[in-house]
């Protein structure tokens, strides 16, 4: 039983129960293969949300505006925005859409050596899995390949990994740090990772809370003391917060009056978000135009469109890119807010939207007829 | 009544309704004096304390490696730790503390013509009113030089007002924006002023909630579509920490059921920060080496400590800061933590220590005992 003053600051780092809490939670979930246990509260540092841990994270990355750090495209903007702010480089790579979204680590190799013809020295590489806003869950064999990859160029492995709950495959998610305990002791006691979690997905969804936190494995004890240095200059993460991620990684144990119940509502949750993805993803695919990859995880779809020839040049005569203009249209016709690819990346000459899932099981289904009719009547306004 | 769901994201400026009460607790504290009402919740934004919201008027402030901004010394070091980690220059100011730390325009023009002859641009003025670390209150006249002042050299003008409950004198708390609204038009019109605010201090003292916002006053709406767009990156301050905000500005009122007990409570916090204030300064005043001005507001004594010539050497010989010596020699001997005046910047030869007088009244006399006995024994040993 722990007694909390929730008003008072606590440590930069998170209060220290919680911070052992996470590091079980680790435990459980990736087990502590390999000849050293690399999990430690010392390690984990707890913020408002994942966002704060993320950006101070690359402010450690960034030395000078030669600093280069890999993102993917299309990725969440967190990154986009903070990276230049910080004076640093980006260098994007694409993820595979024809492969479902995946990483390609000679993709990777070329993004690496694009970069460095230019100046840029990369040091780390950003991973968002499962995807936002592209919804894939990468397989083991290719995060082998990438714990590979940054291992060879020395880069730190930032895992976006707050998504790790929002999986509707039938394989279960698999953290980098567990993928890396598997591995050889070149890569086990040397690969740098960062791997964020929050409170704000899965299904406990307390966005509103900004509870969240980073795992470091493999960074160098003096790094982690910057880290706290600069953690202890905004005081301390929200304690409500804090105790929003103590309810996430210690869920209710079968002993606890409340296990049945917190196992039934989670259990709800979690099918109706999967019956919700695969119901919007099998709806797009049925309209004209429009090709969308399965939503293995996270909380989005993000259909490829294709917008006619005349539409483009609309758009374009609007000042708009042309899919943020299809998302106005959408916007004004219908209400619903989706939005548009250009906001996160992707290939020249491409267009998408990102749209959640997360409407209502009672309203989804209205939602994607009106969704059709806009499509459909755009489309017979504007077909080649 | 309002209905929110506290576990959701929120506008990243805070929820609309509390920047509207923030907004009504300006106008009742400030009046609106002059020709228009500078007030308005669109310039209003909320932050996970106060801290996140200097952090980024900083970043707007700093444009390149020769941006400058101005700041006291002694001063909370937010500010030293921000401003560089920015890539921008500090210009250090000094309070004057024979006149009870208060500030002198001919000190800050002093200090801008050394930034200027060094290619600094100086862009800001930093100014914690009441003072933290030295407790100090400032003058209506002294406010009105310093808006003059800014004014003239077209410097925004950061006024760190979160202590602006924590005032133990018997004049008021004035804000920088009272005072600008007595001024000229040229004034009022023009000197660009953000004020910070907290629920960390004053009665309350929920700093674990991180709960605070920036006022912004003559700021030209482009640059606030800026600072909004900079606060989108982190999507939202914490939403419980923004309803503690909401409890702070719209305290009960007189037909409210607990009124009477919410201001029975105040006034009983109030009554005893006031009297420790009085007790500690006291005290520390009696005692060989030790000169402290009044704490007239804020939560904090400063006093200036005469250490003899051979513990200034014995500090320096084990590597330490004399003063962060002393407060070592105080925690070993008492437990008793008080921050080195080094910490917080002090004129050359000269050493300083930040308390607080938050013990309990019933312990406060007993820690300023220990206190005493150790200082009584420290002079003993290293007197001259």
């Amino acid at each position: 039983m722990h007694h909390l003053i929730i008003g008072a600051y606590t440590t930069s780092r998170g209060i220290p129960f919680i911070r052992d809490e996470i590091a079980d939670f680790i435990r459980r979930r990736d087990g502590k293969e390999g000849d050293r246990d690399y999990t430690s509260p010392d390690n984990i540092f707890m913020s408002d949300g994942a966002s704060p841990a993320v950006q101070q994270s690359l402010r450690m990355l960034i030395r000078d505006a030669n600093s280069g750090v890999m993102i993917p495209i299309p990725q969440y903007p967190l990154y986009s925005a903070t990276i230049p702010l910080l004076g640093g480089k980006q260098i994007p790579y694409y993820l595979d859409e024809e492969n479902n979204w995946t990483m390609r680590v000679n993709e990777l190799e070329q993004a690496v050596s694009r970069a460095r013809e230019q100046g840029v020295n990369p040091r780390g590489l950003v991973v968002i899995n499962p995807g936002n806003p592209t919804g894939q869950c990468l397989e083991h064999r290719d995060m082998e390949a990438i714990l590979d990859f940054v291992a060879r160029h020395k880069l730190v492995l930032l895992a976006d990994e707050v998504y790790q709950d929002n999986v509707y495959t039938s394989k279960p998610f698999v953290s980098f740090k567990k993928v890396l305990h598997g591995m050889g002791t070149q890569h086990r006691h040397n690969v740098e990772l960062l791997s964020f979690h929050s409170v704000s997905k899965g299904m406990l969804g307390e966005c509103g809370k900004r509870g969240g936190y980073v795992e470091m494995t493999n960074i160098d004890p003096a790094v982690v003391e910057q880290y706290y240095k600069l953690s202890s200059i905004g005081l301390c993460p929200n304690v409500t917060g804090q105790l929003v991620v103590s309810l996430m990684v210690n869920p209710p144990r079968p002993n606890e009056p409340s296990h049945a119940l917190y196992y039934q509502e989670r259990g709800a949750i979690y099918d109706s978000l999967k019956r919700r993805a695969e119901l919007v993803v099998k709806q797009l695919n049925q309209l004209e135009g429009i090709q969308c990859n399965p939503a293995e995880g996270a909380m989005y779809a993000f259909p490829r469109i294709t917008i006619p020839r005349r539409a483009i040049e609309l758009a374009k005569a609007e000042g708009h890119a042309p899919d943020a203009w299809y998302c106005l249209q959408l916007l004004a016709r219908t209400g619903m807010v989706v939005v548009p690819g250009s906001g996160f990346g992707q290939r020249p000459d491409t267009f998408h939207f990102r749209t959640t899932f997360l409407p209502s099981e009672e309203s989804i289904q209205q939602v994607l007829n009106d969704f059709k009719t806009f499509h459909t009547d755009f489309m017979n306004k504007y077909r080649d």
